[in-house]
């Protein structure tokens, strides 16, 4: 099953003056693939440290986005950087070359020109939503850190992006503290080897344990579902989520 | 001066499940303390991929601060990861068992008693915000990942990280945009060599791009902060934040 790495590249969410906004929502894409979001790396704006990253990561998985870092300014390096991971110089893109003209006219200056520089050999791949074409080289996805602008791009993600098989997700809420259910959980997991169980406590809410399923496989989301839903007391589930229909699952668990 | 890496643990956060909450202030608490934060890296709930993980940042910087896994469910699994990476068995501690059963009193059960569960050679370390100790395992401090308990527990690391010297920090707000003051700002950032200064722009707001000045001098920031005033055309600074004053500062720069 297809894997992916995030590398988030700010100094300004290492040191909090700019909170990350664009985490949850790749993570959300790349679940709805099927693509499993095994790590995230947040790293300072040096272009040596971030080529060292991507050599890193694109090994390690199959596919690294990168977000942040790209823009015309000293702080953006993440195309040299990329470049630098590749052995391959950066070099002035002709096709963007034209495109900045086109856009700015006579107010052209360097500091416009600098936005065409990619590493050679990268795709210039646009989507109907962005006009302007994001580098992708190889495995390595490079997309811009201002939120509005990483969200219109994530179409980059689903049209490329070899999706995997997707996965089913559950969630079953109860009243019993984490614990209380804790040895019941471990049995549960022992006997479900095909889903992802998480328990999430939460301090305020209608429910104190947030109970979730994962699994590529829809028959064993349900089956672990049931088996949650059997072992806790009847009158601590608060409700059920996913599944054919939260009274279904509920209804397959009370008949066991 | 200090340098620190946060480990941030949790399935929830790389499936897109729950929003990271703890990294913004975790950032600058250490901003605060003169602490780099250099680097931050979100991982699965496995035990041996977050030892090794340890292992490698607890060597590389000086504090590694990790959030979330702690508890007593199979997906907590933090302090076994802990105890793994620095080669200690998990032991059950008299103390935490304690506090335990004087806490639950007659319901205590083995799920519990999970929770006394820490690494061998562990400190427990207790601040009067939090009657609950946490791990500290050498340069590592375990805080747990729910952001209500997460905050109550930062003043453990104001107490005991040694504090580097303290940053400065500057913003100059302006018009321009990016592609007009980037050959403007390498030759600032080229002749502030003191400074670390950055270029955000945004999409809404009274002002195109925010230039971040951050200096453990407090001199080079203001210097820097007059440089950029300068050079950026009178009409387009809407504000400059920090320093003895934003009028004094832009004073400053006026008269050069």
């Amino acid at each position: 099953m297809p894997t992916a790495a995030a590398l988030i590249i700010g100094n300004e969410i290492l040191t909090g003056k700019v909170e990350e906004a664009n985490l949850t929502l790749l993570a959300r894409e790349l679940f709805g693939l099927g693509i499993e979001l095994e790590r995230v790396v947040i790293c300072p704006d040096d272009a040596a440290g971030i080529a060292a990253d991507i050599r890193r990561l694109r090994h390690r998985f199959d596919y690294v986005i990168t977000s942040g870092g790209v823009g015309p300014t000293h702080d953006d390096v993440t195309l040299k950087a990329v470049a630098h991971a590749f052995g391959r110089p950066l070099v002035r893109s002709p096709e963007l070359v034209t495109k900045i003209r086109e856009m700015v006219g006579e107010r052209c200056t360097e500091g416009h020109l600098r936005m065409a520089d990619v590493p050679e050999g990268a795709d210039l791949v646009s989507t109907p939503e962005v006009p302007w074409p994001s580098v992708v080289m190889d495995n390595v996805y490079v997309l811009p850190g201002i939120p509005r602008i990483f969200r219109m791009k994530l179409p980059l993600l689903r049209d490329r992006l070899a999706a995997g098989r997707r996965f089913y997700s559950r969630a079953v809420y109860t009243m019993c503290r984490e614990t209380d259910i804790a040895e019941m959980l471990d049995l549960v997991v022992a006997a479900h080897a095909e889903v992802e169980i998480g328990s999430y406590p939460v301090m305020d809410g209608d429910y104190r344990v947030k109970l979730t399923v994962d699994s590529r496989s829809r028959t064993a989301a349900d089956l672990a579902v049931a088996a949650l839903v059997a072992a806790l007391p009847t009158d601590a589930v608060v409700r059920v989520e996913g599944g054919r229909s939260s009274s279904g699952a509920a209804a397959a668990a009370g008949s066991h």
